[in-house]
């Protein structure tokens, strides 16, 4: 089934329901909600429910955890449908220090869902990923986000190569996340200015054939003996490092 | 039940299952191996099980998802007894730039997991958290930490502030990661000396009483809209600032 067959996404709990129905770009489907739930309770969540013009439908305990028996719901699942993905580059010409994100074969949701909460909390402008060998963005994606998704451009590309070569004609540079011999420390490399951070699999690391498009390499230095560092932790240290150093000369 | 009364525990999981069979510190009860599984084919793995001198028991595909119908097992369950939590703090004299990470009230454990597994990485010297209000030490906690929870030292208190003062004692700064009007950049703070990073849980944050203790508090600015970033991420963030700036100072 092709990614973009998804007709409707249902996003469980109050931080995404809430950035769903604020957002003005889907089509609500269906609001459920657990009579006495803690959703029911929480203030900011009923007034974007009552205001998104959709009557909520209340389900006593037993009704709601049959219809959603997995997944933390908080007592709220909101189904809507709309263009959750894109195929288009949004013009970064005039934003010196954009920032994209650009994920390698990320194919667990967990991974991805966690990747896009942070990414929209460290300013990153857009996350794109290679249509196929990524997660599928599902329910859990979406969920995992904690709505995060609305606000930032996810963007399928067919081939991750061709899009750095466009992304560096607009003058972007591309740095691989990656532990090679020839990488440097994550925090001497310069993320000033319009940069492309591309971070593979835990597993499987950066694609050759898109490792060879990055200019620059960066490296995460191991403290440790276990040394399994998550890529949603990785991802989180590089781009906060990003905006240090964006701070700092400000 | 008392956190202590557990007797064992079962890690799933190849990485996890390694960790705790090269380990020496604790006893192996069973290994349960899917015939043809993934983990059957990792040679590490099997090494490991080979060294451990325990007899490894293996099932077929039927057996073993019977036996272990969840989470990610690659093909691998490993239970053992043994102690994974302490209530000594280790002596940090001659130690610097030690750094140990309080953990107030963090009882979900995937983040507390992923916690874990993080701070092995970026070097931090010992976790400590109170007894009341934190997750269990449970199986999720220990797999999600990817075996880190071995090279660990877990240190359960019966009150944080207490510790602090002794901690203070010992020449520790104390730094609150909390998003208040009074609090700095997370990156302008300095921690090459000896520093306890406070962290607390993503609704409820550090619980007054032990933000009183803090001799500095960190905030990471959000540029988002969602902004909810999840308290694993901000861990990796801010823990991996301060292996930046021992690093930069080398």
């Amino acid at each position: 089934m092709k990614k973009q067959n998804k007709i409707s996404f249902t996003i469980l709990g109050i931080n995404g329901a809430i950035a769903v129905l604020n957002s003005e770009q889907f089509h609500i489907i269906h609001i459920d909600i657990l009579t006495s739930g803690p959703a029911e309770k929480n203030e900011s969540l009923m007034d974007a429910v009552f205001s998104s013009n959709m009557r909520p439908r209340f389900y006593e305990k037993s009704g709601f955890f049959q219809k959603y028996p997995e997944g933390r719901t908080q007592g709220i699942a909101v189904t809507f449908s709309g263009q959750v993905l894109t195929q288009d580059l949004p013009d970064f010409s005039d934003k010196n220090n954009a920032c994209l994100l650009a994920l390698d074969q990320i194919e667990d949701p967990q991974n991805f869902g966690q990747i896009i909460r942070t990414a929209e909390c460290a300013g990153i402008d857009a996350i794109i990923f290679p249509r196929h060998h990524s997660a599928n963005i599902s329910d859990t994606v979406l969920q995992v986000s904690q709505g995060a998704f609305i606000n930032m451009p996810l963007i399928e590309v067919t081939n991750l190569k061709n899009t750095f070569s466009e992304l560096k004609e607009d003058g972007f540079w591309i740095v691989g996340l990656e532990n090679s011999i020839d990488a440097k420390p994550w925090h001497t490399i310069d993320y000033k200015d319009k940069t492309v951070i591309v971070v593979g699999s835990e597993g499987k690391g950066i694609r050759e054939k898109v490792l060879e498009s990055c200019d620059f390499k960066a490296t995460i230095p191991m403290q440790g003996i276990t040394n399994s560092l998550n890529v949603s932790a990785a991802v989180s240290a590089i781009i906060f490092e990003r905006l240090r150093q964006i701070e700092e000369t400000h």
